[in-house]
């Protein structure tokens, strides 16, 4: 290791505008942006700021897209299933019904071609996307009352994001689209019957369990629910190769950092939860095998008429195909070998 | 965003050496610090250059944390398993037979106090320890024999590294350390009755199916297999925290690349490898509960005689019980279902 005297250099101060679709109370979240905003800067010794603004306070929560595209702020995080509006394809970058835990979505990205397929999809958007996050599999949400059969699903209005809500209709389900903040009071007065937000250490800070006993799992339209920030093309490419490195790499340490904190406080506001009532159930296998038919369903359906959602569709389908015949061997039998000597020591 | 004029800064151009333990063959792994060399120049605009060496090129492939702590190299690529000699705590930074799953695994060390513990006791080491990728659960190895029974373990003579050794030890198993190159030899004459080494992608390139038939799964003693990044503590102090800042996050880059790569890599050589005539197998319960107590009795042994393997030993265990417990929830029946649904679409 050598050390050569210093030498002058360029380096741009730059000051980035990141507007957040999540609210600060929302720290796992949010603070995933934090996280990349302080390794930014950092890194760069204090030449590139990135600003963070929460939800509502620029753009709002559901804006940040069409203020990504139009360079109203710089860049954005966010779940690209809130824009199925737009297209359904986005949710590739978020989560489908049945799709891929949050390994297999980072496998995909990283290595099986999905990063290629994106970048090429959010082009037609201005946008340049790094992926910024994970909760893993999601639950499956506050019940009034349990479900045990597809009868039980029929005319059940429930608060549901991305595409739970179209393939849940499919089986009968009034999918509802409700703000965070709103959720509590409809679930108490009853004017919606369930609703799902994310896992134990979100969900008690809303308080669901107050107004709802039953909490069912697993969230199969959220196998994994990926986070990311948008950049804005032109920004992105108008910044120094440090910069954009830089940028990068804190998204990839904040990527992980995310998924860390849900497995950890996850565990001990389940126990909460739990202690306080809460009562815990599986989906039945009913309920499981009619909702996977009806999500695959759907994705032919996108695919018959959208030729964006195919092209991502038909490649994502044979990896995830590919990803379960090696998980299967040494991963899953792994995994269950330690679940089942864990539960006989109960 | 406002660029700035351009001023004046100093950036020290510094360059390190960093010792692999692995050939640059294992692209999978030896690429890891390739991709934090390059990450790692350019977000510091070429003023931070890592130099890498393979194993064996400056210092032996299981020399390195030696040359890392007296300062030969600035930094090395490793896994902690291969240092138990020296102390079995080592361990915890890379796999302990039935330990955590690679998800788990960054859970434990990003926000589950594990890389405080380790941190702390690599300080003895005058090491700075960054993690750098994960296999994955890793395979069960190459066996000439059907291995069914405890009685089929009694006197075979196995070709396996880390805390695996003693704990099959425990069941009759004659453990052999062997270097990568000199298995195959070893194998094909029947010196050794079997190897374990990575996984379908690794395995593969070192022929093993050639002159052994039956490739077992799970590996249950790396249910993930972590690399570490670890740098000499003086070195580590003296560099700018833009640079501590770009190669921690280079690190968290590579680590997440890593397992991208595994597990994309593995599929089609597993693929190949069935195809050629190799026969799977799983190991028995009989076998997998029989080194789960080994493990276990293993571990309070350790504890039992020292001190550092018991004090991050204690919070390891409680954190793994708790990963399990939320797991099982939504994680697991998740992926349950999923395997369920897929196997019978066969």
């Amino acid at each position: 290791a050598v050390a050569a005297p210093a030498v002058a250099q360029t380096a741009p101060t730059i000051k980035w505008r990141l507007a957040s679709s999540f609210p600060k109370s929302l720290d796992t979240i949010f603070g995933a942006a934090e996280v990349v905003a302080q390794h930014v800067k950092t890194a760069t010794g204090g030449k590139f700021e990135i600003q963070i603004f929460a939800a509502g306070e620029v753009v709002p929560a559901l804006g940040v897209v069409d203020a990504v595209k139009d360079g109203t702020v710089d860049c954005c995080h966010t779940a690209g299933y809130y824009f199925i509006g737009k297209d359904p394809t986005f949710a590739f970058d978020a989560a489908i019904p049945f799709g891929l835990n949050s390994r297999q979505q980072n496998a995909w990205l990283w290595e099986g071609g999905g990063m290629e397929l994106l970048r090429e999809f959010f082009k037609d958007y201005n946008i340049h996307n790094i992926p910024c996050g994970n909760t893993g599999t999601q639950m499956g949400g506050w019940y009034r009352k349990e479900v045990k059969t597809l009868k039980d699903l029929e005319g059940l209005k429930m608060r549901i994001g991305g595409l739970g809500g179209p393939v849940l209709a499919k089986l009968g389900v009034v999918p509802q689209q409700i703000a965070g903040g709103d959720i509590y009071p409809a679930l108490e007065k009853g004017t919606i019957d369930a609703t799902e937000w994310v896992g134990p250490y979100d969900d008690e800070k809303l308080g669901f369990n107050k107004v709802a006993k039953y909490y069912y799992y697993p969230g199969f339209w959220e196998g994994s629910a990926q986070l990311s920030i948008y950049v804005n093309q032109k920004k992105y490419q108008e910044l120094p190769r440090e910069y954009q490195q830089a940028l990068e790499d804190a998204c990839a340490y904040a990527h992980l950092e995310m998924q860390a904190r849900y497995d950890v406080k996850n565990v001990n506001a389940l126990r909460r939860l739990v202690a306080a009532g809460t009562q815990l159930r599986p989906f039945s296998k009913e309920i499981m095998t009619a909702a996977s038919k009806a999500a695959f369903t759907l994705y032919d359906e996108y695919s018959a008429k959208n030729p964006k959602w195919k092209k991502i569709y038909d490649q994502w389908k044979k990896f995830r195909d590919d990803e379960l015949l090696w998980f299967r061997v040494a991963e899953k039998s792994f995994d269950d070998f330690v679940h089942s000597i864990q539960s006989s020591r109960r």
